[in-house]
């Protein structure tokens, strides 16, 4: 299920509505118990992002791996960072392995000019301040950490399944971000994820403000038949 | 022992008055040395709040405890809620597990009608950036989570002496809390902590300006017996 | 190897020049992998030190170390402190134990007015609200704890060497600390780290200008010969 | 749902007839996915065990409650065990604190007194080797501690739903246990798990059988309609 | 670099005949510093084994993954299992994740008929008691759980590079496995690694020897040009 | 307060007689309740030590310490080693370290040759099952690793106060260590331990006999004045 351009852009925005909260909840509903990645923090506040995952596998350093005799060896990480195309979002996935940083400033740049829009590593950023302030590229990590990747991992591959902070993702995943986190939406639910959020987000608004007022849970939360029809006329009221 | 609504506020204003490292060690003098809650994040920065803990007990979650037979089950944490009466902290225990948010901004905002003051939750948070920004009510976690608890917890009971970030926490306790952590103050303690705290808070700010003028630790801290009668004079001298 | 103390404070200025990341670059290249704590967390935000290591370990309090029999015995601590010189950052080695504050709001003041630029502790700070808003001194930690020292710890000894984070620190290695957190800088080091680091701060710009550009990194990152050419170039024409 | 003294024998010896491993998968099978107790480890090698959860919790000492003014205070952990049926098996919450053993040889032997079948902890036992050697009641903990436990928890009560090793554990819930750990049976399912483990362990039994002779999974393992016939073949002709 | 059956055989007896020690050893000092696997234990007492490793690796669970729609789908392990040849030792990649086991008595009985010679897995067995004393087939895991793997994992793939205990692990590493631990030894390096390792353990052998009858360290370790020609003769004179 | 040679042997071997638990027990009642190591694991079964702590310190290996250029350099565990006296226990403190072993099987003969009678190391050792199965030292750890210590560590002093697994050890401290694990006995009430503890252990040996002859709790532990009367009876009878 491939999108086209514009309609991969709207998909984003839409799922751009919505908070990863939202966007956990609903995929709870459909059975996946375990797509929000636990432990993850942004380095920024504030940053909100919608991306597919592109992924990224690390593991510990081998020297037979770090410097490899072939000479035609590729840097798995460059030529994932060169495949970018804008809209993905870069997924890494090192173990928790925080003793070496992934991804520096400079990489950071790159993949921003690519159009990717943001990174997750349950490992160590390297020059996250720079990032931050610099380079303005949102992400999420573990840690923070001064050594280049070379000193602790190696870059295993690019674009399989991987783990991170505890979820299983598949290149091509929605992975949408802000300050509570990130959720990893398979492709196939996006747009009903996308559809259903936006719903609920409008909803849990309506009652949040009814609780505001003064209504006791047991009226509105979980909603009665009678906050919903409040709910609807007050949606058709205002044009949502 | 029971204090009456304005005995209550008046002894919370008092605590308010003093950091929990302060209150912390008001308790260690007394004997206890286990007060203090290791490891809880603010998610919000300069937040304070004293209230009386009312506890609330999660475990993982099972079928016939999430969804019980019995038609008249009340949600414990729904009733936990609806008991708030003002000046309550909320203390939910979750025994570490982050692998779920149990409190969400809706939730929050009914805390915060009903009066609760704040909510501490050695597990995690849902929505926290919207409980921060828009129910501006403070809160300390061990972390965020997208999942509402039903996912993966099941609240147990609530109004029971719970564990809490490494402190035995018993309703009614008193709970101080600012960007450092919180403290749990028994409540048979809280008049003499409140009383000894203030002074000792007076007293160390004093000291601090011995310290900025360039006086050494030998003669000021702990403080000799002619710093103490400065302080008592300074003490005198300013109304304190 | 001692240096003047204006060489000294040109050379901390030199250091601060360039991120943490920087500097644990130029040590992995000269053989240093591990000299980057991993998991120090700021109390502030955009804080940066250089200093001097002095050097202070603690162990779990037992009641013969904490309550010597000796008259003469001096807290380690306090004699640290009062031999602070200008320049020196402290690095405390708790083993981790975040159950007591090593560091409250009076010792942070006195170490900054006898000249200490910063604070490390591989364990927790208590007040560390009030280190950062009222004293203003740089401090990284664990955590924060409420309690004194003597709750859970005692002072050892001071002036060896000691592990922080994950790193050997000896008493006189150049401490550089930023946002990403610390690097140790063997005193015998610290001038080479210092002249390279610089130059290779230069050229990370540099090159992050060509990749804001639009330049894909297989040419630019590692820099190829005409890159390097261009950067030399532009060295010149700016006077660095 | 209570069972005769005969009954509650007869069904625990039926559940002690297969591994902790089958007990599990039944209860998977039925949307239990989280009664193993993960972690755990035995005493003893060989130990097998079936009882009745006896539930007791602790916390963090403090002072109030480790010494309280009330004279006719009993210890609970006391009346827990005095309180015990031949049957019961301890299961004892501390939050995984594993900074005080919680029994010892004498707490031991006067459970296996009463009748007990074995404890678990998710803290530490005491006299872990005298336990095993001298009192010989299987026991399963997160680690042993020379220090009773009133040196750093306080017994909070008993009876209540509790947590152990990652498991909401009801008193009354069947606790199975074995060298690979334990399983907590909710009392409404142990007399299916009992029938169907039974049957699937003599399954298993009899498809280990066909590998060992070279079978491959794909003819085996889920089993096919055809090795379930034989597999009832042989059932019948061995009178299972 | 593929070996004949026989020099596999051959190849994999030599090595047998040192200590994971040793190999280890000869692996630091060619520069590999991160090929032993940290905290990996073994599930029997005394058991030893060499093979080739084959990779698989597993997820957390997820439903269009663990459920997929293709009938053609093929459950990766199975396929591993089914492609083993003699003398393969399987590295199972679970990212430290112990909350369902991976392998039961059934397919460590196939591992075993299909030639298998051991199993690691950096997460839990299942009936790892049946494993040891029926099965009889040497493993080594971070711990043991009830379940099967379709209740909390997925299995992804298999004869990828993947991550164990620390260790990145390529599919035909050696792997050599005691009572110690396991070590992952790259195939190219293999045959000097028997060859020295063998020469050091007999070296070894003479010296603790000689500490035996009371020569002190600084004669004999690291080993005097005179103790090595002591232990040439000693080893000429015994054929070795 | 240095014993003689005789004096000492007689109060190590008395303090033999007695459980760790028991001696912890001591201990806490004279207000030290942090002396048991907490976490330490045997690598032999059955194994019992008493000696007096010989400490060393290591921390994560720098080249410049490793190795150092002053060619009179002396490696501190070299000197450490040459320096026991019959009934030291060697006490290696590594701040958790698992990831290379400290200690192998020539060093353990060494120090078993000059009367050393155990190793307790809250790091890794090497050649964990040689020790045990050839050189027959008992042993403490934190795990086992195939790594000499150079390879991550590097020895940093040796006599010095150092933590091991939670207790602040000095020189000269009792170390007594069974199957349950290791207590720290400070010198000056090693005596007071030793004589106090005994009279325990006859007690409750004899409170367990009661216990197993039905006796409740209520009745006999903690012991009345009468099961008090009865004990000494028992041991006037018994001539203990």
């Amino acid at each position: 299920m491939t999108l086209s351009n514009s309609d991969d852009l709207a998909l984003r925005e839409r799922l751009l509505g919505m908070t990863t909260a939202t966007a956990t909840n609903m995929l709870n509903l459909r059975g996946y118990q375990n797509q929000f990645m636990t432990g993850a923090r942004p380095i920024q506040t504030g940053g909100r992002a919608c991306g597919r995952a592109l992924t990224v596998r690390f593991g510990p350093a081998r020297p037979d791996m770090t410097f490899p005799q072939d000479e035609r060896h590729l840097e798995p990480l460059w030529v994932a960072i060169e495949s970018i195309v804008p809209g993905d979002f870069l997924v890494l996935d090192c173990g928790g392995d925080v003793q070496a940083g992934t991804t520096g400033d400079i990489l950071a740049a790159r993949i921003k000019r690519r159009g990717g829009v943001g990174i997750v590593v349950d490992g160590a950023l390297r020059d996250a301040a720079q990032i931050r302030d610099l380079v303005h590229l949102p992400c999420w990590s573990a840690g923070v950490h001064g050594s280049g990747f070379i000193a602790a991992l190696v870059c295993l591959d690019w674009g399989l399944t991987v783990r991170c902070f505890g979820v299983t993702v598949r290149s091509g995943d929605y992975i949408l971000a802000d300050d509570d986190g990130l959720v990893a939406i398979p492709a196939a639910l996006a747009d009903e994820v996308a559809t259903d959020g936006g719903e609920t987000e409008l909803k849990e608004t309506f009652i949040r403000g009814l609780v505001e007022q003064g209504v006791p849970l047991s009226e509105c939360y979980p909603p009665t038949a009678d906050v919903l029809r409040q709910f609807h006329e007050w949606q058709a009221a205002h044009g949502h």
